[in-house]
């Protein structure tokens, strides 16, 4: 097994080149920020499409989305591609390696073969995604989403805070900007071996572990709500303990409650972000508080129980306090359990460089989620610094740790290699 | 004992036309606002002072603060003055009871003592005060603290939302509006035998226990203060539930701990009224969770064990979940326990016209904490209805109830007559 020291050393040093391009007014304050389109998005774009020609992609070429696309062809044996990639816009105020460590790991391990003149049996497509935060447009995923037949067209008519539609912001970046060009890249899972994908794990799981590589099992399904309490508002001063009906209490202990029922289970998280006392006073018992509450579990059913007992409970507390709970529901997204077959290729990847083979779910979303429609799709997490921090400066992993991923990505490579040999 | 049904009718029409007076912005809305020295704050005060010459005082002035004086004069055999009084200023959208009863209470007794021709053997001395609620000028109990000595100098220079300072404010309305002209208003105790104030309860208590008089024992001590906990925001998908510093968490086992030590005492109350997760996001673990405390008890030793033990408990709180707590104290009042002999005067009052004597403390503030300063001081309370609702236009009271608060205070005046006549 070759080490790719060098490598690992190349991929930071390219994160810190791409990370030069951000928005002006983000800039200035030295924050790295870089949604959809933007000039800096589009600057971005270009550095990657240069970086993957000079490491050895056969084809390089930039979609109707803005995602940049390279092709390493395989030997001819095999036509069916293996796709992989992420995203490389960022959230505002974000780190350098999320969605990006996942288009540097390819971008090396593609550079590694092409230097060596290997080609394996089937092409590797890398997908550099133009967009997965959805900071710009309430579109998350919309690049992902558009491969697998999920792009809504009414986003094409969606303004940005600059009162810019999306059609607009695509034509400003010399793409078409119509629906047609961009209903043409819908792929066909036909076409695909599968779907792999690497990616800081934005959580401190492997920090705490002290692994390096950590591989994913599943990505957590998940619910999102505002709820809202209505108890009465009345004097601080003059309403005895007994006889008050406050929101904020029963909001209280419904987020306790939440975190304790989360905590009966293996890998259900439960956060209740946002929480208000609209036009509270500090001598006025709450009439009234909002609050936000994230529920995210490995599997739809585990998912499902999870916000059916906090859910169930929430209204038990409510009712003992004299007071109504109420929980629109915003969100609720499936889970994607990774391919059994594929998640094994990264085990035997991982056991292969010399790693212990660590399994953890991802509790964030990744594009990975949007080819599972159409393709079998596995992900691999690489260690970050700083406890696992990410959507922040402190965003960090080691040139050792990027190495290894990389070591691990051709393993993974050689390991389907193998298996559609034996085939 | 003479019933008084007609003037229990006769004080909710004085209301009504009290109400009349509103700021305009307000008025617009039917909304009541009288705030310190306004057009409608001047106008009540010429109602005020035409009621009370109507009803027989022997004197009615406006004094450099713009209270509204009356006295109905003894028969000579006492010089030392019953004070009594509390304020015609509201909280914006209030009720209009809150303060007013308690002048419109003794202009009907003086109006039946003037009718009979009877004199108590000491002078009676109604202050209709400017100013208690704070609303326009920081500087909360402005008129009856002027009158024990405890006006601020400073104050005079602060300015209002429209940029006029109380200095202005005064002039405009006609008064001096200078420091000299405020400091003679200040009274020696000596001069009195005590202060008596009627307020509406504010709160449920004699409501609940259908009763309309409550005789109060003590205006409670308070203690108020904004509290910070750090803990550490975190992907709320990636973050075990067992590797979280989430500061609202803490914040709500705080909340709840509060409520349930204030449950274990006697008349003890503690509200978190306001909460916030500054710049939290539903995908986002708290890392920052700012909340108000508000504490009272009957006592001031009562309610340092009460402050005491909750932030001692906060503190092991926020330790035992890995964050940090803080808590700027912002205000700390001293309770004002009812004079004996004069919660004695009204208790017998309160027999001697067939009711129970129902006894409460006072979660609010009055007038009466400032002349609690310099002479002896007690409280009646009617029954509110609508649970006791206040600072609201929802404020309301019976014509019954407010009958028999003035066959009350007429039983009390004689109360003291005949103790003083003893001595």
């Amino acid at each position: 097994m070759k080490r790719l020291v060098d490598a690992g050393r190349d991929i930071l040093q390219w994160a810190d080149e791409l990370a030069v391009f951000s928005e002006p007014v983000f800039a200035e304050k030295g924050q790295l920020t870089v949604t959809y389109l933007t000039d800096a998005h589009i600057q971005c774009a270009k550095y990657l499409s240069e970086l993957m020609a000079e490491a050895g992609f056969d084809e390089v070429t930039r979609d109707a989305l803005g995602n940049v696309i390279g092709v390493y062809h395989g030997d001819g044996r095999l036509a069916k591609r293996l796709m992989t990639g992420s995203h490389y816009d960022t959230v505002r105020n974000g780190g350098k390696y999320d969605g990006r460590l996942g288009i540097f790991i390819p971008i090396a391990v593609v550079r590694e073969l092409s230097r060596a003149k290997k080609r394996l049996p089937y092409p590797i497509e890398l997908v550099c995604f133009a967009e997965e935060e959805g900071q710009r447009y309430r579109a998350t995923f919309l690049a992902s989403g558009a491969l697998v037949g999920r792009f809504d067209p009414t986003w094409l008519e969606q303004r940005d805070s600059d009162n810019v539609s999306m059609s607009e912001a695509m034509q400003r970046a010399g793409l078409p900007g119509r629906l047609e060009a961009i209903t043409t890249l819908q792929r066909s899972g036909a076409d695909y071996l599968g779907f792999v994908e690497v990616h800081i794990e934005q959580g401190p799981v492997l920090a705490d572990a002290n692994l390096p590589l950590g591989v994913v099992t599943s990505i957590n399904a998940g619910m999102r709500g505002i709820c809202t309490i209505n108890g009465t508002a009345a004097h601080a001063g003059t309403t005895p303990m007994t006889m008050r009906q406050d929101a904020l209490l029963a909001a209280a202990e419904i987020s306790l409650m939440a975190e304790a029922r989360a905590l009966k289970d293996l890998g259900s998280v439960a956060t209740v972000g946002q929480m208000q006392v609209p036009s509270g006073s500090i001598n006025v018992i709450p009439g009234r508080c909002i609050f936000s509450i994230d529920m995210r579990a490995p599997s739809d059913s585990q998912r499902d129980a999870l916000v059916t007992d906090v859910l169930t409970q929430a209204t038990a507390i409510a009712a003992r306090r004299g007071v109504t709970f109420e929980c629109r529901e915003s969100m609720r997204a499936s889970a994607a359990p990774s391919n059994p077959i594929w998640q094994g290729y990264w085990e035997r990847a991982v056991e292969k460089i010399g790693q212990p083979v660590f399994r953890l779910n991802s509790g964030a979303g990744h594009d990975a989620m949007m080819l599972h429609h159409i393709m079998p799709q596995a992900m691999l997490f690489v260690r970050g610094g700083n406890r696992g921090i990410s959507h922040n400066p402190l965003e960090i992993i080691s040139s050792e740790d990027a190495g290894l991923c990389a070591e691990a990505f051709i393993a993974m490579l050689e390991e389907v290699a193998s298996a559609h040999a034996k085939a």
